[in-house]
């Protein structure tokens, strides 16, 4: 079922070659070469992927990473804010029910406004356009970003009850993911759900597949005959992309893939949320090798969907993350060179690395070396063999290698970049509110 | 000659309130709003205005800053890269150049390519084109960002003969801002400047000034007939605008209604450039306070050239920072709350703070509160008290008060937002490297 993903190159991805350097030129957009997918024809199917925790300098991070533009980079739009109702930096749970329905709310709280009232998402309002409907992630798929779609919840810590809306109240067709145990009637870290949602789903016309292999021998599911899909793929989040089982585990494109491959069979369109969950994690850690990484697995979902949009014609792709995470930037206290192609080899999280370290730490440049391919300095083990927190400081050795600096552990009030592709992508140019997004692409749908 | 600037409010620049909170929302941009503006009418004018060191950060905590939107955050249109020839990071002359001239090249070379062959700058093909051009900035009129429109030198350092050049080899009208000792045969840190460059520009229809109030007294200079005006109001770079001498020097705002009063006598148009010189200085010194009062003055000006703009509808106003300063988040290490209306009374640089503190730094406390109105805890001044270096400790204590973090002192490689207003402005959407930019102009103007 699964074809090669090649980072194919679009016709309006001209890439210029930088002289020797490692930073990475930004072609000028031609006027005319975007026209046929920028129309002003009505949008049929939204293909909304939400990179969380990805700003505009983790997308040049990512292309001086990549060696060449990304996939959105000639597709971007504006740029929007991302603040909650009750602070400056938001969590995903209010960034996702502002992106999902239009409105403020507090951190933590899923699809409810401030009143508690629950507010309509445009997954709901596509459903009762006849439209079909899904959710993809890398995280629990009950998870604050693919939640403020389809559930209602006062709390996102709640994983249990969203999985229960997914399956008992929400109209979702796909689901793809990690976050099996929340399905399930198990008690663990401190979670009880009362149901077998998946034996519920499975009563209620879903197919349910938990391995890749699984995943990848699914037969055509047609959403049309009124078929759906559960695919969970690990009791908590899926592994970080560069720790995946592949025995175990799809890619995020693969889950894309299948997830667009069921819900184009709906004559009436369909709208789909795919989230790259885990850039955050990066990001919240500064770990600036697993941040690169997952957006790599990120953008070869956005291929899938840009592949599919074009030949579709009627697709718009929206590319948008709720908000950055770490203050990334581009050069750091100690480089001024743009150096994330270093971390092209990285296949760990610093937390990994530091737990490999034995007790004197003194394996550490072994380690490092194994599991990045980078030959620390004596002075920069000898900064990881001293710091108080081993995690910390492999990561903050890493980042400088790179030319990556941070400001901080955790979200930042920073705006993020919209990009858009597809009929009516113009229509997101400018600078915007997060609640704005969810209205633009709902108008291009002709929802109501 | 000078009008009250207030920060009039746009049609296109509607501000909702946030709840309660110090962040600010972004009104969605109307489709209709803005279309007589973004007309595809042929561009009579330009009004390039950079400021220096401002990136997308930079413009979201002033936003905070200031309470609502600024002039140009409604007009974003794309994002772009800012390399250097040489380096990942680039300095003001490279961006410089690369911005007038769309060519790459070296760190601290002017208005030359790597072969160090002078390259046309869209300034200089303005000037061909039967358009009247002026050079504004707040530093030195000779340094890097204005030189690099009409000055080709290998060294930016090398600012006499950028003085020379700029009198006897370029065309242009209306020079306003600071650097007056690169213009007189006075000998002072190294730099030994031969000729009375303000004489030898007097016998050439240059009306000299050098005060604000004779600024302000300068009857109507027609360029049309052939009159011309250079004004220089300090040796050296002007001062940061909380610290400005309003009987000395006038603000950038003021310059710049001046060069547009001027210019815009010219029936076949006018290129300006106006430079918000010191946001970088602010940046590089990871000063929040000085790089928002810089900016404020800079949206002044911006103000006086939407408004001619507006009135005159064949003026494109295109506002774009060479690179962005100090890796600048929005929440800090220490802060979640983007708090940078803090620094609203801040009225002097850290490094002025630092050289009125006492030897033993006791009066800590009473300095910062009489230059900036905030009280410190008793743990900030004893950070302050047992810095290394106190300029650089105030600034990180006030940045942190304020929620902004830096990753480094000195200029990153982030891509930088572009704004743009008027006729053509369309053609700025997307994702480009600085280089695209004069040639988007240069197309819009229809420049050979």
């Amino acid at each position: 079922m699964f074809k090669k993903v090649g980072l194919i190159a679009l016709s309006t991805g001209i890439v210029l070659s930088g002289a020797g350097l490692s930073n990475v030129v930004a072609a000028s957009k031609d006027a005319s070469a975007n026209g046929k997918q920028n129309s002003n024809k009505p949008v049929e199917n939204v293909i909304y992927m939400i990179p969380d925790g990805f700003g505009a300098n983790t997308a040049a991070n990512y292309r001086i990473f990549k060696g060449e533009d990304a996939v959105w980079d000639q597709h971007i739009k504006g740029m929007f804010t991302t603040y909650s109702a009750n602070k400056d930096i938001t969590d995903s749970a209010a960034a996702g029910t502002a992106m999902a329905a239009g409105v403020k709310t507090n951190n933590g709280v899923i699809g409810m406004d401030l009143e508690g009232n629950k507010v309509k998402t445009i997954l709901e309002a596509s459903e009762e356009a006849g439209k079909s409907s899904g959710l993809v992630a890398t995280s629990t798929i009950t998870h604050a970003t693919p939640a403020s779609f389809a559930a209602h919840v006062e709390s996102r810590n709640n994983e249990t009850e969203i999985a229960r809306q997914y399956i008992q109240e929400s109209g979702v067709d796909v689901i793809l993911g990690g976050g099996k145990n929340n399905f399930l009637p198990v008690s663990e870290g401190g979670k009880q759900a009362e149901l077998n949602l998946i034996e519920e789903a499975q009563e209620k016309e879903f197919e349910f597949v938990e391995t890749r292999e699984q995943l990848e021998n699914v037969e055509e599911v047609n959403v049309e005959k009124g078929e759906k899909l559960l695919g969970l793929f690990a009791g908590e989040a899926l592994a970080p992309e560069f720790d995946r089982d592949e025995t175990e585990e799809p890619s995020l494109a693969e889950m894309t893939e299948t997830a667009i491959d069921a819900l184009s069979q709906d004559k009436d369109g369909f709208f789909l949320v795919v989230e790259g969950s885990q850039i955050d994690w990066g990001g919240e850690d500064n770990d600036a090798g697993y941040a690169m990484h997952d957006t790599k697995a990120f953008e070869e979902a956005v291929l899938e969907a840009i592949e599919f949009a074009e030949q579709d014609g009627n697709t718009l792709v929206v590319v948008a993350g709720d908000h950055e995470t770490g203050g990334m930037s581009v050069g750091s206290a100690t480089s001024s060179n743009a150096n994330a192609d270093i971390l092209k080899n990285v296949t760990a999280t610093g937390e990994f690395m530091a737990v490999q370290l034995n007790e004197d730490r003194s394996n550490i440049k072994e380690i490092i070396l194994v599991y990045t391919g980078i030959e620390l300095t004596e002075k920069e083990a000898a900064t990881v063999q001293q710091a108080d927190d081993a995690k910390s400081a492999i990561n903050k050795v890493l980042s400088e290698r790179a030319g990556i600096g941070w400001t901080r552990y955790g979200h930042t009030a920073a705006p993020v970049p919209v990009f858009a592709f597809g009929p009516q992508s113009d229509k997101f140019v400018g600078f915007h509110d997060n609640t704005y997004l969810p209205k633009i692409i709902s108008k291009a749908m002709k929802l109501k």
